[in-house]
């Protein structure tokens, strides 16, 4: 499937159709409406609507993961990682703040090899994420908690932003991220003098 | 309607089917196969579908709320108001860890009055949540974090715990929750020397 603008277009509207609608609920022929196309100028690039689905997810979280790995690849300290990976998740949420639903409701409705696909991908980025914790406890920076419980703690927050979060509301992007180091480095992060 | 163990079996039954196969898969016949009634004996409690869905959401939340008020009367201190927050929620998602994905992924199938009264009752266990979070800060003990940022922090902890804890897993409950308290405690809360 081919990536350029016109494909990206497809799966902005489609993202923006699942969020909206759910995926179950959206036809291929509103998402061809959205982008500009022709339903069968969409299923020139698509077999069925899943694969519309498959393509959110999959560039999705590759997405956030390239841009957390190529994060932690400049830090080597394990809190600079940690602060690294919150502001690469936000800064997903802020460009694609639909991608964000369609993930957390409708990733379940995938199959077969696509389901498989998304979710190894899901793995590598809450390993990526453990070894950071892993990491920052070796170094004597980190509280000992367990990875998992603190993985999932840190994308409970960061991927229920679209829940609730406005950046046309009060808090502004910058004050968001600001305010989220803060509460998430706090809780697993060891204060200077408690270093050892 | 009664709230009876009959009742109560109904609802239960629901809660897991709704969580395994998604509201719209599960049928009416299906909940009552699982709750040993008759599809006529479970419509002499409900009207539709949508009222099981509504009844789950209402009481789910109206239990961890008035969990958290009666905990919330026991404490003077904020601190030990939001770590006896966190704690109750907790509870209420091992007594009930389908509710939790009913909450999160079919609340939004309500309609009318039914998503109002729903919609309510979440306003009130996040104003109860932020005013503990003012409360701290009065008290010049908990950082200076947005108390809307704070409390969707606190929550996309809590309500995303069905995504992945398992209770027959490595982490024990008593466990989770003891780590979920140092991580969101930390986060929220100031470390002793810099109360003020």
């Amino acid at each position: 499937m081919p990536r350029e603008p016109k494909w990206d277009r497809v799966l902005t509207s489609a993202a923006r159709l699942f969020a909206e609608d759910g995926f179950a609920a959206t036809s291929v022929r509103a998402v061809a409406e959205r982008a500009r196309l022709t339903k069968a100028g969409l299923y020139y690039h698509i077999k069925e609507k899943e694969d519309l689905l498959y393509r959110i997810c999959e560039q999705s979280i590759s997405d956030i993961l390239d841009g957390a790995r190529a994060a932690l690849a400049r830090e080597s300290d394990a809190a600079a990682g940690l602060a690294a990976i919150i502001r690469n998740h936000c800064a997903f949420f802020f460009r694609h703040p639909h991608n964000l639903t369609v993930l957390n409701r409708d990733m379940g409705a995938l199959t077969g090899q696509q389901r498989e696909a998304v979710r190894a991908l899901e793995k590598d980025y809450l390993d990526l994420i453990r070894e950071v914790f892993r990491d920052g406890q070796r170094q004597g920076r980190f509280r000992k908690l367990d990875p998992t419980v603190a993985a999932f703690g840190l994308l409970g927050v960061l991927n229920t932003l679209d829940r609730w979060y406005d950046a046309a509301g009060q808090v502004k992007p910058e004050s968001l991220v600001e305010q989220l180091e803060i509460l998430l480095m706090q809780g697993f992060v060891l204060p200077e003098g408690r270093r050892k």
